[in-house]
């Protein structure tokens, strides 16, 4: 059985210490999104807070729980629209801890959380990690899953989801911006090709883009086919914009390659 | 301390059932790539007998055990020029059985013997797999592994020689020629690219050309580097050739990037 989806992924530009433009510009995107025919919406890493915190405190103080104003805003457009949001936010825990988080949310409400475990650079200092794997949620469109961003580098973090049936990996990401050979795609989007390749599940990832205290992005939000192979995103998008692909979610439930090969089966788990 | 090494991967078009052809061919590579000054040279996967077998009574005629003619030649070449060839080799066991293998031999004799553990397609009727971890060889050039083809697709099996300190993984391959999307690399060489970064290692693939019953081969060889980025072969060459690459192997021992992370100590492998 056929299982078409239509995929967004919303590059968008977030300002660190600024949650109402931060609010605006995501309200705005999962509004597009919606009108493009999306059923599927992915937002970047911690779109409500910005990235680049000085220390926990403002972290912390940019933070929100679960039931908050963005993720109240974003379960209000997933009725409106009836769509599923997969969005990064920065959430706040017991004692003024904060967690890099995300939320997979549709028109029942938020779905699932899931806590960053793969911290990257001065996050340790900021974020508690997750110690939880990714949760595989049946939606309406499809058994989705969600990561974010170092997560993606960790292929034996996205065999998980992909061997409890996630059809496709959500992930917003917010990927720093580094030299690379001239006429070369960033390892990063590379690394995306491989986990989606190597399980045969789709994935949707969301990047940031905009300047944020000296620190600039890739802005290389891609939607990848079961294949490994760019359904949109191929080239960057150079600003904020929108990501569109339709797929056949069901692909991702065939595991095989030809007659004889299974990309699960054929795993020798004894001896890894 | 630097550890400079020139690697070669010499692209093939072996003749199954032409075995005298197969070692001319492969000797021919070994004198042009070690005169070049290569120090490491990889040979495709099954280079002394071909791919195509119609049987296992086929590929056991063509088989040869670790002392059979090619290994003894390119012990041979591996004396006179003072380098490290890895190579693959349709391998005779006991009992009329046969095995996907590749050899590394340095100037000492024949190092250590890999047997493929992941078979692809209709080798399972053909192969007995190999049952045991990729060996990591010190050799006078680095810490050299190897493994072949379709286990470069199963990330858990890369990393094993990669967390016992392999600095380069030489992978003998012969890859099917399939359809992709224009202007995309073949997903095999995006999954090595991945493989190789998320390890921080070099991986040199020799792949094989030359139309065999039909068969097509992608004639991808490449050589990546540390960050996942090809050194040599970005493009594909359009049939034999030679692959020539300077490295300094001794990037591949520091797993960090910048002051934060480590691709493997960030590992979080009781959640795997």
């Amino acid at each position: 059985m056929m299982v078409k989806a239509i995929v967004a992924c919303c590059q968008l530009a977030p300002r660190v210490g600024d949650p109402a433009h931060n609010l605006q510009i995501s309200t705005q995107a999962i509004r597009n999104a919606a009108k493009r025919g999306a059923n599927i919406i992915v937002l970047p890493e911690l779109v409500n807070s910005g990235y680049v915190f000085q220390d926990r405190a403002e972290a912390a103080a940019l933070s929100e729980s679960c039931d908050g104003p963005s993720i109240c805003q974003w379960v209000a457009l997933a009725r409106e629209f009836d769509v599923v949001i997969v969005a990064g936010f920065c959430e706040r825990l017991e004692a003024g801890q904060v967690a890099n988080s995300c939320a997979m949310i549709d028109a029942s409400g938020v779905r699932a959380v899931y806590r960053k475990v793969h911290l990257w650079h001065e996050e340790s200092g900021i974020f508690t990690a997750g110690d939880q794997p990714p949760p595989v949620i049946e939606t309406r469109f499809g058994r989705l899953a969600m990561m974010i961003c170092y997560d993606l580098e960790f292929p034996e973090w996205v065999r998980l989801p992909a061997l409890s049936g996630a059809q496709l990996l959500c992930a917003p990401v917010n990927w720093p911006l580094a030299s690379r050979p001239k006429g070369e795609r960033p390892a990063e989007m590379v690394k995306v090709q491989a986990n989606a390749a190597v399980n045969r599940l789709f994935i949707a990832v969301s990047d940031r883009c905009g300047e944020e205290r000296g620190v600039d992005w890739i802005g290389g939000s891609v939607i990848v086919d079961a294949d490994g192979y760019p359904l949109a995103g191929a080239e960057n998008l150079s600003g904020e914009g929108l990501l569109l692909a339709e797929m056949d979610l069901s692909v991702a439930d065939d595991k095989s390659i030809g007659l004889y090969n299974h990309v699960h089966r054929d795993r020798r788990v004894g001896l890894y």
